[in-house]
């Protein structure tokens, strides 16, 4: 693309959650002009772009008036309608990243199947169109059952331990896959230009909160050994140019007690594992999806200092207009950034916003992370 | 104020320039609701806000109307109308800085009159209400004479050099100052909140473009002795105090050849000499100005990298429409960060834009920055 469209460049995001809103942060330093689509009239973003569209990202007329005009389109949630991003790239919209990769990424069964494919190694898994499939599924108990579609943060996923767990299994297509008795889950994002430039951030580990099943904790960079650091950002390159992706990629994957590492899922946009990034990072995930679809060079991704980034998350029994306690003392304490999504209603386990904590010592930074969590409280 | 505000507070600022663009982008982590009043309709925050109001900074009844209803108000610029301020802040709107301050400040007589009332060292100086007075001035030539009212970024500043100079001096109410052959010219960003906490900003030191009288190049941190640099900070903390500041003050210094530190200026507010902080400090100067003026603690303000600041300045022969030069090739450079101000227009030495070049190597850093400068170009 021309390289001096700083000023003119239309750009449009479908979603305008908090994603949206910190992609937003950078892009001001680009003077691109923003376009927002999202279904809630209150999304993060409303206020922060040049045109806000309230609607449907699942509906093709919705989504195609509003990319139509626009130089370029990117999502920040993956749920969208992909035939009117299909039809807008055909007429000269630049989708990053491309609709074909959004629609292999909407559906867990093609993105298994993609994995298969490529040699890109990945946890034993089935595709089946209906529940009754699961009496004689080739798969060994346990097995996680995913949706094949619309799974998101969390939601979608059923773990299915015993035969009589299989009598609650969802009746929609969907794939099991093999139970990993994982070691560790972690997470790399990766980018790929236009010009085919690719470039990895460090390794990071997660931990979860495993009643919701998000993310609440992420250390970066990883601890692991060297080998196995390199092993998953070797993995993670091969998938952006298996793919020939435009624009960032995150590639969640679980280390096996035996030293394998499985491809777990792909998120082709920035991640909630590279939020730590903005602090702890030379170049922010956010900059670097920019860099990546604007086809720039790609920024320096080292490590800048040790973060760890804590998700704050709504507290369970409170469903309402959000109130946050604890942020005073929280910003009282070393080394912390504090990143809320300007979310008007809370409700358990929404992702309110995050904290991020950076120190020269890990173990420190782990510490007042701990100590971040144990204070602010997303209530009502 | 209440710490429970996050999502409520409607915070107005004066003015939608690039400090407030920037400022922006730091309260969008806060949940802040923003109001923007700027004279020109295509002002950088324009499409950042939740209310943008196009209208006179200087007239009392817009600054009074937009102000009215809002919690809070702070500024980008000093030169607007402070009877507005003052009314709306008797009217419980928090005014931060105070519109005293702000009054002080407007005027470079007020300001002078203040430093000597306080002990603050700075240039002799002498007020003058025309030009016919200079016949008779206390001072010796040379000496720069400086409008009271108005003057900003070069403009309203003159050097009287040769009695033949004086027939083209100002003919308005203004300030004279002898002349400093100064050494180095410095600068400290200091904050206060309403709890009293003050912190400062290490010292950095400017380079000046003599044709167009602006800051093209800042150097974090300064390389004085230890001393200096904390007989510096002393004397921004005193005038914090002495002012009883709410809000962030930038104070400009010159070290004079014989080692004296004399204030030059005062600005209360975010400040082009703190643009750095962004990158290569751990709190920026627009974080520190958000934590002041809501009464949260001070952020740490040390030292994260080298700095060095550079100004993109627009191209001289060049008015219209801006274009930029060189940008893929800066972004190329290490340790290069962006920071365009999102101005339609360019004209010879308008600000638009700026680049922060960080390094471990101080020297390596003030290298790619003159390669930047060589580099990057607005023209038309």
């Amino acid at each position: 693309m021309a390289k001096d469209f700083y000023g003119d460049l239309q750009l449009g995001i479908l979603g305008g959650g908090q994603l949206g809103r910190m992609l937003i942060q950078e892009a001001i330093n680009f003077n691109v002009n923003i376009h927002i689509l999202d279904p809630d009239k209150h999304a993060p973003c409303r206020n922060l772009c040049n045109r806000f569209v309230n609607g449907a990202l699942n509906d093709f007329d919705t989504v195609y008036a509003f990319g139509k005009g626009l130089d370029m389109l990117t999502i920040e949630i993956e749920k969208v309608n992909v035939d009117a991003l299909e039809k807008l790239e055909e007429e000269g919209v630049l989708v990053y990243p491309q609709s074909r990769i959004i629609r292999l990424i909407q559906d867990k069964g093609l993105q298994k199947q993609f994995f298969k494919q490529n040699d890109i190694p990945t946890a034993p898994f089935q595709l089946i169109s209906s529940k009754e499939n699961l009496a004689t599924a080739s798969l060994s108990l346990p097995y996680i059952q995913k949706l094949r579609k619309d799974g998101y943060d969390g939601r979608g996923v059923k773990k299915i331990v015993t035969e009589s767990d299989v009598a609650t299994a969802f009746e929609a297509p969907s794939l099991i896959e093999q139970w990993v008795d994982f070691e560790k889950e972690l997470a790399i994002i990766v980018s790929r230009n236009e010009n085919g430039e690719v470039a990895t951030f460090p390794c990071v580990e997660m931990e979860f909160n495993p009643e919701a099943n998000l993310v609440e904790f992420l250390i970066s960079p990883s601890t692991l050994p060297f080998e196995i650091q390199q092993r998953a950002e070797l993995l993670a390159k091969k998938i952006a140019e298996d793919l020939q992706i435009i624009g960032l990629l995150a590639v969640e994957l679980f280390l096996t007690k035996d030293g394998q590492l499985l491809v777990n899922e792909l998120a082709p946009r920035p991640h909630n594992s590279g939020h730590q990034s903005i602090e702890g990072n030379f170049t922010s995930q956010f900059a670097q999806h920019l860099r990546a679809i604007f086809n720039l060079p790609p920024g320096n991704t080292a490590t800048r200092s040790n973060a760890v980034m804590v998700n704050l998350l709504g507290e369970a029994g409170h469903e309402g207009l959000a109130r946050y306690e604890g942020i005073e003392d929280v910003l009282a304490m070393e080394g912390v950034y504090l990143h809320l999504y300007g979310k008007k209603y809370t409700k358990p386990f929404r992702k309110m916003g995050h904290v991020c904590i950076i120190n020269e010592d890990r173990e420190t930074a782990i510490r007042i992370a701990r100590s971040v969590q144990q204070t602010i409280r997303v209530v009502t």
